[in-house]
């Protein structure tokens, strides 16, 4: 069993069957420090809805300041892409910087090996453990990503991801962009944090319970879960241009995340194999709708995709070989959502503009020419 | 590197590529010993052409004789698989009896597993490696199918599988079945055989080929060979119903073997990826068209396919985890290949009949209602 996926140590087997963990640092940033200390200490359950109040307990808060925080996000990692693709969707490039660790890291840690000296250029360390031990010193659990990291102590602020694009959402208001979309519509949310949960259960961590199962049942067990799960949203699909209906919510960025990841890599790597991406006809057309939005296709990086699982899940793929497929031009193929009505972005919305210089994907991607 | 393929011991890896051992029991069995024993000695380069009079050196001629012979196919092996289907299209049924050793055997043998005591219930023997040592107790080579077996001494005659099917088209003519395709048309041979060739070296074996590559670069050359060809293939089956035109020939079951296998396993297993069968819209028709004909679905065992390349090779595959998918049902869809024009068979050939009692596939296919 690889202790791999988004993290370092995060995951684990346990009777067969892999088991992600949940513990994080759920410190927040947010808007009104005061007013989020004196709420009453929130419930473990409650992160990942967008209106918790407060803290869990023993978090900390944490002041909205441009400039203050780096987001800390390999390419190659589903959980981080989600916030690549939020932070960019929202406008947040001038209030939160970016920095990309390789998507090859050992056992201790991300690593920042993308830059020419091997260090992140603004925080200055080699590997992202550097900032979670000048927070905790004794840090014991996996070194994963995203982490917004305080830039002057070089502290990890937190790694909680479920809340971490929520707040981006609500306690960055100020500081979004002009024409910044509405990802968690308050009308929408009843029906959508379910959603979210069913996502996050069966598929994004769906596709990890297949290919890290350590014996036949579990898997068999775990693929009829994954495809339950993908045969439901195919049919919510059929209808409805996006997850929520007519524009895109968070849920779809969370749910687009493993579908881009699918072909390339759950599919034969962790042996999700019942039909390819390109063979759901309504979960295909929706992926490329995504991948052609600004702010989707212009985040992936296939190469880094494909080198982090084959490379890392030594246990599952001995030789490291990473495979040269799939055939990437078909994302930019016409996907003829657009007869289901909606349009990415509500009225008053607008896409973003384009990658910010030094934020360009490196890696494979069909969008270059 | 595993040492698996149809073989325990039949190939291996030289500076990361791999390399298939292509020494083989080079005996024949033919219709008129005499002759074929004063023909002048064959070079080693004639072995796959049907037109080989003579025997290679060293190798021994064994007469024709309905009943004495017992081939030894598994039915997970695609270079067996070959031979099944070219028996039962031929209806030599009644004249060479047919033994199925199960999909997973060890270093040492291919064994008889599939039977409730373990044993073939004409030769006796647990394990296919017996019957190598009946003929030659020191064999020194892998343990291969298919496997011809003289039943009365219980010796292997030949396993020498690019020969053996021409053999069963050329010197077994008397006793096959009323409305037997000609699989070898001798005015098409100058044109089949460089096929033939160009579907052993790039295609059956060039999965091999990608899927045990001891190296990135390796497989990289592997990968970008196997796709040449099948783009080639592509094309001639865009104007073609089948290979040679058409009618079916030997060409077309030796490409099927392996197209059969490619989603299942070579996709995903191999890393040839860069599109699934399904995806190559004439090699898709024509491999439906093909198992929609008799004598080719109904000799595919998927369970057994796909357990043989997952469980064996504990290289490729540590946890020998065996994917559920991919979904079969597909294989019957209406292929469109009609529109060619063309017919399975020519006039006067016939389709074989149902399969004979005791050999139906007992794992996953999709003819099985």
């Amino acid at each position: 069993m690889s202790s791999e996926q988004h993290s370092t140590k995060g995951a684990y087997v346990t009777g067969g069957e892999f088991t992600r963990d949940t513990n994080y640092i759920e410190d927040r940033v947010v808007a009104d420090v005061d007013a989020v200390r004196a709420a009453p200490t929130e419930e473990p359950s409650k992160i990942g809805d967008p209106r918790m109040q407060g803290l869990t307990e023993g978090a900390e808060a944490w002041p909205v300041e441009p400039g203050r925080y780096r987001l800390v996000a390999a390419r190659a990692c589903p959980w981080a892409h989600r916030s690549i693709i939020i932070r960019r969707l929202l406008g947040l490039e001038d209030a939160i910087s970016l920095a990309t660790p390789g998507p090859v890291h050992d056992v201790r840690s991300w690593t920042f090996d993308l830059t020419e000296d091997g260090r992140d250029p603004v925080l200055g360390t080699e590997r992202l453990q550097e900032n979670y031990f000048a927070r905790f010193p004794d840090y014991p659990r996996g070194i994963t990503v995203p982490a917004l990291v305080d830039v002057p102590s070089g502290g990890v602020v937190t790694n909680n991801y479920p809340q971490l694009t929520f707040d981006f959402s609500t306690q960055w208001r100020d500081h979004h962009r002009d024409g910044a979309p509405d990802l968690i519509p308050q009308d929408q949310l009843d029906e959508m944090l379910p959603l979210i949960r069913l996502i996050f259960t069966e598929v994004n961590n769906g596709v990890y319970r297949a290919g890290f199962a350590g014996g036949q049942q579990a898997y068999d067990d775990a693929y009829d879960r994954l495809w339950a799960a993908l045969d439901q949203l195919e049919q919510r699909l059929a209808e409805r241009r996006y997850l929520m209906g007519d524009h895109i919510t968070e849920a779809d960025i969370r749910l687009f995340t493993t579908l881009v990841r699918f072909d390339p890599v759950y599919h034969g790597h962790f042996k999700c194999n019942r039909q390819k991406l390109t063979e759901m006809p309504n979960l295909w057309g929706y992926a490329r709708d995504l991948f052609q939005t600004p702010g989707f296709g212009d985040t992936v990086d296939f190469d880094q995709i494909k080198r982090h699982y084959y490379e890392v899940h030594e246990d599952v793929n001995p030789t490291q070989v990473v495979p040269k497929g799939p055939e990437l031009q078909s994302w930019l193929s016409e996907h003829g959502r657009e007869r289901l009505g909606g349009s990415p972005f509500a009225a008053g919305a607008t896409a973003p503009g384009p990658v910010r210089a030094g934020e360009e994907v490196p890696g494979a991607n069909p969008l270059h020419r």
